[in-house]
């Protein structure tokens, strides 16, 4: 298998994991969606992520779940696994397994006890030592982790450890974070890494301007990151921005935290995705007035979306 | 000055505190944002929130600052002053200062340090004896106060505090509280307080669905939320999304936590309604490329809004 | 085996993970340090907890280290077995696995993510259906979890949650919580479940006063928390402080938070309990100053030891 | 008035803020708690720090007793202000004012939204040049500010703002703190500045092993203070020792986080110092079993120093 680098672009699409209304693993549902993301234009993908419920996986599930997922994309795209853990020994174990069976690279988010920029250096210098050769990702998501990290401090990273080949960018505010970034590559002062948005693509136009090479999220309408990436390196910026607006709304819905994950499982089971839009426990629920909520916007983004091509 | 009171709605404008360029008080700008904000159809005004820089001033300034904005509305609306302060005895201070000059209630966010259901409650109680007869707004904002106000522990207080009256509604998400303490007022197991509703406006349609009365945000175009809420109310709910929809990529984007504020006084210096889009330090600046940003928004803004009308 | 129940009492001993110098598993030294901790007259022993690095295992050297344990323990004690898991089905997992390799019981903490009482209250719902008949201990650590559990949400939890049968108590401050559950019990408003407390003994004295029925954490020197229960049962409180004085220099040197558990394991491995003081990776390292001190307080503590008794 | 300077040395006892029962400040009381502390040895005062309540009162009050403290001492000792406060200009106000006074010097704690070294460092820039020429204390307190400043950013800080004279130092761990920052300025790496350390003088006598000039902190006997740091500085280690493991039982009771101050003003108030133990609101109250733990302790103490004197 081609092993991530920092010439990655596109949209890798985070994957949720399909569970049935009982709670079990769906791996029917998984090859199911495995074909919709590449149908939409999908350029890989990204398991066991936070928004794949990967911790309320056990390790034999995520096994057979990262398994099935390969079997299935077949090389087709390269396939990133989530190996944030509590410890060093469990991360290996992990990554030696998934890597072993096909994936192309790992993510890393920091543990949220982390706060000087020598702690987060410390963390990740620990994390490629028990990588090894194994190409990662450094996920920057300080909404959810807690950790604010410096641009320095990433540059540090990308500096000294050359394993480091992509950031999933999603703090918030951080365009100025992406474009500082990429200052210090055209200077020569740090190596291009590869830079893919998160935060369910809520800013993804403007992050593009800035330089991100796409896109790694998992709003339940993939192609309008795809379509607007694919407008944006065309050149077409207006049209880029008319096609994300018409998906705004639903966006802005879906990025809800504590209920996000749901409404996008939600939304695609109702896309036929998957068979069920269950969350494992702990999960919210839809309300009647939640769906209602959805199904306008679907129905208005259908409209928008018309008008728009 | 007529008190607040639970049948407050309609749009409270949070008010930002204009500085001069080198960061003085602009007094001259406070009238003319005041005379902004009510040509642009607000029905209140709400003056040394978070938005405000209001910790950043010192007591004689925000005194000479409430009674400026306090003048130059002369009555025409109610205007609801932030009061949060780290101790009970400045906030005594403060708001039997303002009130003395004629605002119409004050608002009270919870210190980051509260946890547990009775020491939230326990808070607010203390607030409501430090307040007297003074009615309170109870500021749920989770994102920056720390502090998770649960739908029980709010009708605790609306059961056992008349004054406090309404609820600045801006945890996330948050649907579903509003639709639980509608539900609680309706079926007559809480008395019904005035909800009005933050964030920036990112959530008003839906929220207007659940059963909020209004908004009380800042974004730099008040007359998407006076439209938005007049056309919900007017019962043309479609209309109320086609116009919410319009101002949404420009919304998203003031959202920004961190430079949301730079955002908005530029817009606001923009338009004309303060002289200079200045924050006291600290605050954000504004790149280049975040003003050719809000330049395209703004441009395409007034695009769709032609197009809607 | 027989389970843990409401009447647990005395000292159970929070074991460390034994490492070699190379970061393996030291199987030898857990043999030894199960004999080291009943000689000093452990009545119980939990494994796996915050301090037993826990989280740097792999599962399987989870599995290998509870059973080792038990089968050297061979049913003299009850063994409680830390689960907290970041998701249910790796809960369950592991403790099904425990218990049927005879374990008593296990430990439960809550995630840092819970800040409600319904949050906290819901989550211990969940974790009782998880285990089933497993009998399990609420750890309430607000220090470390970051979650603060009212004296009011653990009634509720004891009230409806008969599987939940004992406290292992380092809330801090928290001696009213233990005044409180006690007249919860006493009244009859509440079963009365064991209440063990924690924090390396630094309150245990007065925790005994307030009716906490032992102790479970895990100071180098577990005959301070054996001497001073036993002493306090007795009625010679006096006595009991002048044990718990004793060693009380050591016991705060030891309750450095980041350093601490690196003080204990070389304590111990200088008690000859386990041959390496190392700690797997990230762990911290003693200086010669670090070390001079401990030797010092050594050293003062079994002179003061001869002059108690 | 002297400045406050890098020599520093001795105990500045960290005093509280006497009220009335009824919660008024208490004047009288102010003076004689100042000869109380005189008495006992102190070398300096710091008024206004977080065991000062200095948040509960109005800048009218925080005017008043801080005048009134300075008249007591009357340039006996140097008084140090803390003029922590959520925004720059009313930081640069209570400052002025203060040292127009005849305060010595001023104490910043950083705001707990603080993550990234170079937020930290930018901050006490602003600080520093928010305060001109006055002389600042940097208080490094984690536990209750949760910003973690490392060893490099006070370096750095002490690198670059010459007006940045003393380190409250309570971090914690943070011995190793203290012997960094005393080799950078042994290697002439960074000037030498006073380190007065903390958290109730738990690790006094360690700290100073590694460098510290005496203690700021506010433990009811600060005559222990007083009497560890004189022995250490005469060489007699274990004559320091003995005389801090008299006093540690109750040093540890009051050091409770929560309590701790209820506990403080008690004993001061039985001691005489002032002549109530009230806090104003929000405040802990102490039950009978809190006060019967703390004359036991009182009463142990009295014995035991008796036997090491």
């Amino acid at each position: 298998m081609t092993l991530l680098n920092e010439q990655a672009a596109g949209v890798y699409v985070i994957a949720v994991t399909p569970f049935t209304d009982e709670g079990a693993l769906d791996l029917q549902s998984t090859d199911r969606m495995v074909d919709f993301y590449l149908e939409k234009g999908a350029t890989g993908l990204t398991v066991l992520g936070m928004m794949g419920e990967a911790t309320k996986l056990t390790a034999a599930e995520s096994s057979t779940f990262v398994k099935r997922v390969l079997a299935r994309v077949a090389g087709r795209v390269p396939v990133v696994v989530g190996v944030s853990a509590s410890g060093f020994a469990p991360m290996r174990e992990l990554s030696e397994s998934v890597m072993g069976e096909g994936a192309a690279g790992v993510m890393v988010a920091p543990p949220g006890h982390l706060r000087t920029d020598d702690q987060i250096y410390g963390y990740y210098e620990m994390v490629a030592e028990t990588l090894g050769k194994t190409p990662f990702v450094l996920q920057d998501f300080p909404l959810v982790t807690n950790v604010q990290i410096s641009a320095a401090v990433i540059l540090r990273i990308i500096k000294t450890l050359p394993t480091c080949v992509m950031l999933k960018h999603e703090d918030w505010p951080g365009l100025s974070k992406i474009s500082t970034l990429r200052q210090a590559s055209e200077t020569g002062e740090g190596r291009r890494i590869s830079i893919l948005v998160g935060n369910g693509g809520m800013f993804l136009p403007e992050e593009m301007g800035r330089g991100a090479d796409g896109a790694m999220t998992g709003f339940a309408y993939p192609e309008m990151m795809v379509d607007v990436t694919k407008a944006y390196a065309a050149g077409n910026i207006e049209r880029a921005h008319d096609l994300f607006d018409a998906y705004l709304p639903l966006a802005r819905y879906e990025q809800q935290p504590g209920l996000g994950l749901t409404i996008r499982k939600y939304t695609l089971a109702k896309r036929g995705a998957i068979a069920s839009g269950a969350l494992r426990k702990p999960g919210a629920k839809l309300s009647g007035a939640d769906i209602a909520d959805i199904e306008r916007l679907v129905a208005r983004q259908t409209r928008r979306l018309q008008a728009v091509s």
